[in-house]
């Protein structure tokens, strides 16, 4: 792929139930790359955006967990239903979306 | 974890023999990724640096692939041996390594 504009990394960590560290994956971050991968390709901004799951990101407890690099900036507690702003926001639109932002102490 | 001075992401991507595709996983990634996690520890740089695996980061013929933030610099054919050099130099000293970042027509 080319080098993007915007490259978003979305953690699709899973642990097994009762684990100390809880996941993004008992949050619910299968749907939510989904809905970033499914919407990466309606919108084809092939060349703008990258979309690449991860492993984990950190703040297990605040997930599902989104970062966004160059920017270097992490969402927490995100949705399905978050996707959209975040494409069209930050990814497209070069604003982040200041109330999905994991506190400084976080990240 | 804290906000990192660098992000090291290394692809950890499988696919079944015969393939089209290939992977990194083909091409030696796991051993790459434990190098990149084991030196991560052994040198504490735990607030300057960041190591995460990924799924499919693209150039997957060159792999195995890794790439840092904020600066988006992707390397290809990464060894076991050439972890140390990708630590000293880039991730704590701020050089990149040139013979190692894939071509401009890649990335």
């Amino acid at each position: 792929m080319p080098r993007p504009e915007k490259h978003v990394f979305v953690c699709s960590q899973s642990r097994p139930g009762g684990h100390p560290r809880g996941s993004c994956g008992q949050r619910g971050c299968r749907e939510v790359v989904d809905e970033f991968t499914k919407q990466w390709q309606q919108r084809q901004c092939f060349t703008q955006v990258a979309v690449t799951p991860t492993g984990c990101l950190g703040p297990c407890n605040m997930g599902p967990s989104v970062l966004v690099y160059p920017e270097g900036i992490m969402y927490g507690n995100v949705t399905v239903a978050d996707v959209s702003e975040i494409f069209e926001e930050h990814l497209l639109g070069g604003r982040p979306v200041e109330r999905l932002i994991v506190p400084a102490s976080v990240w």
